[in-house]
C-alpha cells in the first residue's frame, strides 16, 4: 500500500472511531485513560525496550545530549504520563454541556450542546510522553486522534500506539480512536493534511518551520503558535522589587520556552533607577542583555540591540531592552513585535492596567504577573494540548474545552416556517 | 502595480485597521453601522447607477434572468439593507464581555474576555446585498473585512465599499476597516488566501466549487459549508399531521436554500399509512419523489432513487425517500450521506428524541420543527454571516459572538511562577 493510501485509510478509521467516542459518557471516557495507565505501568519494560531502539539510532545519527535526554522513555516520564493520565480523568467532561439556552416567540426551545471536535491530527517533534498527553486529553473530550510525532521517535511511539489501542480494545472500543503514524517519510504528513473530509482540526507542536510547513499545507484548520517573543512593561510608578522579581521569573526560570520574556520595555521615568538594579541581578544570573541607546546609556555593558533582536525568540538567556516614553509607545512596540502570545504590565496605575488589558491582543494579558503563567495548568485548565496564537474558538492554552465544538438543538412541537 | 502587491497591501491595512476597531465601544460600532445607513440611503441613485452597470454587462453576457434578478440593487433590497444594519446596531456587542473567572490557589485571578477575530476575508458569488450585510457584522463584532464578491457585482460593489469607506471617515474611523477587492482577476482570491500574517479567518459563501477551490488553496482556516443534504425522519408513532406540515415546510417553502429538506426517512410502522398521504400532498404541490424499494412498493409514481440521490442536494423540488426499519437505520443513513448541517426528527417518543438530539452530528439537530429553522435568524442569534458545517468556535449559524474569540487576562499582585 502507498503511503498516501495507508493515511487516507487511517483518517477514514479515524472518522469512524470518532462517532463512536463521541457518544461515550464520561464514565466510559475515564476508565479508557484509566486503563492506559495501568497498561503503561504493565509494558514499561516493553516501552523502554523499544525507546532503546530509537535512542540507539539517536546515538549513530549524533544526536544532541539535550535531544537524546528529551526522547528518554525514563521511569520517571512514564510515571509522569500515568499522573498525567489520573490528572486528566478527575477533570470535568465538558460533551454533552448546554452552554446556552432560549426560547424563541414561536415557543422554539433553542440550546448549545458542547460536543467532540471530532478527528484531531496531532504533528509534533517533541517527546514521545507528548503522545500520551494528546491522547489521554482528545480522547477524554470524545475525539479521535491522529499523531505523527518525530521521526526520532518512532519505534517509541509505536509501542505507547500499541498499548492505547490494547486499551481501548480492554474497554472495548474502536482500537483506531487513538493512532500513530507508523512510518518516518515525510510525505505522510502532507497527506494526513489533505484529508479534510475526515480531520477536523491539526495542532502543530515544534519548531517554527515545521509549523510554517504544516500551515502552508494544510487543507484543515491549523490551531498554532509560531514562536512566543513575551514583553514585560516596567510602567511609571511600578514597584521595583515586583518589577524585579517578576522580570527574573520570566526570563530566567526556564528559559527556553515560549511564554519567557524576550523583551523588557521600562519607562524612562523608572529608567535611570530601575534598570541598574535589574542588570545586576541578570548578570548574576548569566542573562545577556541587548538595549536600545538609553538602555546603553544607563547600563553600559549591555550590548546594541539591532532590529532582529525585537522580533528574536532567543529561548535563551538573552533579554533585549528598551526604554519607552510613555504605555502608548510601549503598546505600539508590542503591537509591531509580539507573537500575540503573552504580555505582561507591572503597573500600580489603575487605568493604564485597564487599557493595557483592553488593548493588548495576546492570548494572555497580564497585570503584576510573570508571563510563565500562560499555561493551560497554571491557568486553571488542568492540561493543555497547546496553546494557540490562531484566532479561533482557542487564543492561548487549549485544553478540554477548546478540544469541542456546539451544536444547535431545537426542540420543539411541530413549528414550520413562516 | 501588481494584483499581489494590491491584495497585501489591503491585508495589511486591513490589520493596522482592525487593532483600531477593536478598541471602539457599542456606541462607536453602532454609530459606524447607522452612517452607513444613512449614507446608502443618501446614494441610493449613484448606487444604482453603478449597479446599472454591472446589469448591462449581465444581459451583454447573457446571464439568466434569476442571476440579474439576484445582482439587482432594487429600492427594496436598499432598503432590506438599511433595514439589516438597523437590525445589527440593536444586537448587544460581544466584545469586551468577561466569559468566565476564576482565581487560582496563589490568588491570581483568571477571566476570558471576548475580543473581534481580528480580519475577516469574505469570498461570495451572490447577491450584493452580502457586501453591506457582512461588513456591518463584522464592524459590530469590532473585526476589519476584506470582500471579495461576484466579479459580475464588481460595479455595485465597490459603489457599496465607497459608501461603508465615507461612513468610516465620517466616524473619524480608519476606512480601511471594510474593503472591497477592486478587480476581476481570478488570482486576486488566490493571494488573499495567502495573507495568513493579517488574516485570521475567511468565511467563503456560495456554490460547492467557489467553496472547495477556496479550502484547498487558504493558508488561513476556513468556515464553511459545501452543501445542506437536510433529512427528516418520521418515527414510529408521530403525529401523521405534524410529520406533514413539517415535510412540506422543509421541502417546499423555500426549495433553492441550504437548509431545505433533501431525504425523507420514514420508519416502515408508519410507511403504508403516511407515505400515500405525504405523497399526495408533495404532488399537488409539484415535488418529484425519488424513492427506494419499499418506498416505490407504497407509492407506485415515485422514481427509481439511486445512490447519487441520498447525497444530493437538489435545491429544488426533488425529494428523495427512504423507509428505515429503525431509528437506528434512520440514523446510519444520515450519518452516511449527512452534510452536517440539519437533521429533524418527528417523534413522540422520550428516549428516542433524547438520543436522536445527542448522537447526531450535525450543526442544528431538532425533534418536531421544520429544518428550515436552521437560520441565524430563526435561531435567535440576531442575524448571520453564514452557516458553518466546519468544527471550529462555530458550527451553524454564525452570528456576533462567531466573529470573536476570548483571551485570558491574568490579573496578579506579583506573583511568580514557582
Amino acid at each position: 500500500m502507498s503511503v498516501e493510501t495507508i493515511i487516507k485509510e487511517m483518517a477514514v478509521k479515524a472518522r469512524k472511531a470518532s462517532i463512536h467516542m463521541a457518544r461515550l459518557t464520561a464514565g466510559e471516557k475515564n476508565r479508557v485513560l484509566s486503563t492506559i495507565a495501568e497498561q503503561l505501568e504493565k509494558n514499561a519494560a516493553h516501552l523502554q525496550a523499544e525507546n532503546l531502539k530509537d535512542l540507539d539510532r539517536a546515538r549513530d545519527m549524533g544526536l544532541s545530549d539535550a535531544m537524546i535526554d528529551r526522547l528518554t522513555l525514563s521511569d520517571k516520564v512514564i510515571a509522569s504520563m500515568i499522573q498525567g493520565l489520573s490528572d486528566v480523568v478527575k477533570l470535568d467532561d465538558p460533551v454533552g454541556a448546554i452552554t446556552g439556552t432560549w426560547t424563541r416567540p414561536n415557543g422554539l426551545q433553542i440550546s448549545r450542546m458542547r460536543i467532540p471536535l471530532g478527528v484531531i491530527g496531532m504533528i509534533y517533534e517533541s517527546r514521545p510522553n507528548v503522545t500520551i498527553d494528546a491522547a489521554g486529553l482528545c480522547l477524554k473530550a470524545g475525539n479521535a486522534i491522529i499523531l505523527r510525532g518525530g521521526s526520532e521517535a518512532l519505534h517509541s511511539n509505536q509501542a505507547l500506539a500499541a498499548v492505547i489501542a490494547d486499551a481501548l480494545k480492554i474497554c472495548g472500543l474502536p482500537e483506531y480512536a487513538a493512532q500513530v503514524v507508523p512510518m518516518r517519510d515525510r510525505e505522510a504528513v502532507n497527506f494526513l493534511l489533505k484529508q479534510d473530509e475526515c480531520i477536523d482540526l491539526i495542532i502543530p507542536r515544534g519548531g517554527e518551520s515545521l509549523i510554517r510547513a504544516v500551515v502552508e499545507n494544510s487543507k484543515i484548520p491549523v490551531l498554532k503558535h509560531y514562536k512566543g517573543v513575551c514583553h514585560v512593561f516596567v510602567d511609571q510608578g511600578a514597584s521595583h522589587d515586583m518589577a524585579e522579581n517578576i522580570c527574573m521569573n520570566a526570563k530566567v526560570q526556564r528559559p527556553g520556552v515560549c511564554n519567557a520574556m524576550e523583551t523588557l520595555l521600562v519607562h524612562e521615568a523608572e529608567a535611570q533607577s530601575f534598570l541598574p538594579k535589574i542588570a545586576a541581578t541578570f548578570k548574576k544570573a548569566g542573562v545577556e542583555l541587548r538595549g536600545c541607546e538609553k538602555t546603553r546609556a544607563i547600563v553600559p555593558e549591555a550590548h546594541v540591540a539591532v532590529d532582529e533582536d525585537w522580533a528574536a525568540e532567543y529561548l535563551d538567556l538573552i533579554l533585549s531592552v528598551k526604554v519607552v516614553a510613555s504605555m502608548d509607545d510601549a503598546m505600539d512596540h508590542i503591537s509591531t513585535y509580539s507573537s500575540n502570545h503573552t504580555e505582561s504590565i507591572i503597573t500600580n496605575d489603575y487605568g493604564r492596567a485597564r487599557r493595557f488589558v483592553r488593548e493588548v491582543d495576546s492570548s494572555a494579558v497580564m497585570v503584576n504577573a510573570s508571563t510563565r503563567f500562560n499555561d493551560g495548568g497554571e491557568l486553571g485548565l488542568g492540561a493543555e494540548i497547546g496553546i494557540s496564537t490562531s484566532k479561533l474558538h482557542a487564543f492561548g492554552p487549549m485544553g478540554l474545552e477548546e478540544l469541542t465544538t456546539t451544536k444547535f438543538v431545537v426542540l420543539g412541537d411541530g413549528q414550520v416556517r413562516a
